[in-house]
């Protein structure tokens, strides 16, 4: 039996990936990891997709070339007039394929390179562009009594995500005491805010530290790890962030209630339930 | 006397600021503040640049048509390319254009929306595609003795930057327990990675919440706010981010030594020596 459909035998189609990814160099360590996922998620029993922003030529920038029906001369309100192309089928058909890529996949994993501490602009572009109000904000009632159905609910539920990425400097930079702060309060905004936001299900992340000092054997100890993560997709538990809607928060304050957090800790770590597993 | 020669008598020439804004829409509030600060700030005697990256069609993708003087078939290396460019005069006339902007500015705002808990991709293009390799970055000595003229050294030491953002939802769901993380958490990685990295004094940033629920009152408000933090540009204490090479971090580890954190912090907050000033 395939680690396709290992943890959930009464699966019926082969578990589905969509792997996004944000490097101009095919050959660059990124590239090289893509397309060794596509591989090995193959090998594996899974269907695989992937948006490959820069061979896509990807837009990055969202503006009103994003909403096809809207009248030119009014003021562009991103809220207003995002919602209104999601709800009247007007986005753009760039926008619409990646939707359906995500309504499809049961997983998406987002390889990129670190640069500047988070992701290239084309993909934060993705991210801005794709995520539409109606589709992966703005959905669920929005009360006094209920902010949406968010942070653990929303249209991604169901499904997994993970970060793979590269990140220059070394591992103990990127330490609970390193001078970059921890990785896992520098992806805290991605993995919480964009991820677990829309529904997702957030493992930690896939890290490659010193990417450009990797000889042979390092390459080949990479690929070792990233395998047994993808091995680990349907199976390892996600980091354990907090449902907004679970009974955590006050509401509409959204603010965490006494003495829910672990002992000392503050900061993002306060929207952690408990340990999770431990990074690879 | 004005606010922008009070600070320092000896000054002989205006102060000056460089606005980079970030938003689509002129008329958004996005776009009033932009204005509204350009005005106040040549009132108040300051000479002033704005790079509005929406009306200049910035690009936001950092890729092989940055650096003119690269073999096309050769292996894209950002790090190797994007120095071969700084040194050689070969990047893009955009790109040195506003690297010229930077150089000449004794301060730098950034004016934009938090989308999805950082800045917009375009925006983050300005920085992938400006700070480059030999700018604002690989500056400096890199040994085991010393990691670089970086975080509180580099090409802006003597620079003051500050964020002007405005952010969706209320300000308790970017407090100390917030579900959306404590709003100094989520501004750390471009606070402290991106401004304090190459040498800016980054002062507490400038937050709007509920930008859409603003009446004309709160619009006066607001202005109000802004421009006292505009009057205090270069007077008001920066974040207190510790130097790199200041003594306080193992070399080349860069982890904090023991026991300088205030009692309690963990995360991002271990970083700061000191309780900064409230922030506005």
């Amino acid at each position: 039996m395939s680690p396709a459909d290992r943890s959930d035998a009464s699966q019926e189609r082969p578990r589905r990936v969509l792997i996004v990814h944000a490097h101009p160099e095919p050959a660059s360590l990124n590239g090289t990891l893509k397309t060794f996922m596509e591989q090995h998620l193959r090998e594996t029993g899974h269907e695989v997709q992937t948006s490959d922003l820069y061979a896509m030529g990807w837009k990055s920038a969202l503006d009103a070339g994003d909403f096809m029906d809207r009248d030119p001369d009014a003021r562009l309100d991103i809220v207003v007039d995002s919602r209104h192309a999601f709800d009247t089928g007007t986005q753009t058909p760039d926008v619409v394929a990646e939707q359906e890529k995500l309504r499809w996949a049961d997983a998406l994993i987002l390889q990129f390179p670190l640069w500047w501490f988070t992701m290239p602009a084309i993909l934060k572009g993705w991210v801005d562009r794709v995520f539409a109000n109606g589709f992966a904000y703005g959905v669920g009632e929005h009360s006094d009594e209920r902010w949406g159905d968010r942070y653990g609910e929303g249209v991604f539920v169901g499904k997994r995500a993970m970060l793979s990425v590269t990140a220059g400097g070394w591992d103990t930079h990127y330490g609970p005491r390193g001078i970059n702060g921890p990785i896992e309060d520098l992806l805290f905004p991605i993995n919480h805010g964009i991820l677990h936001y829309p529904g997702f299900e957030v493992l930690p992340p896939f890290v490659v530290y010193r990417p450009n000092k990797l000889d042979t054997a390092g390459h080949a100890r990479i690929r070792a790890r990233l395998a047994e993560r993808l091995d680990g997709l349907w199976t390892q538990p996600p980091i354990a962030y907090r449902m907004q809607n679970g009974g955590a928060y006050d509401i509409p304050a959204l603010t965490l209630k006494p003495g829910l957090e672990r002992p000392g800790s503050n900061g993002f770590a306060m929207h952690i339930a408990e340990e999770s597993s431990d990074q690879a």
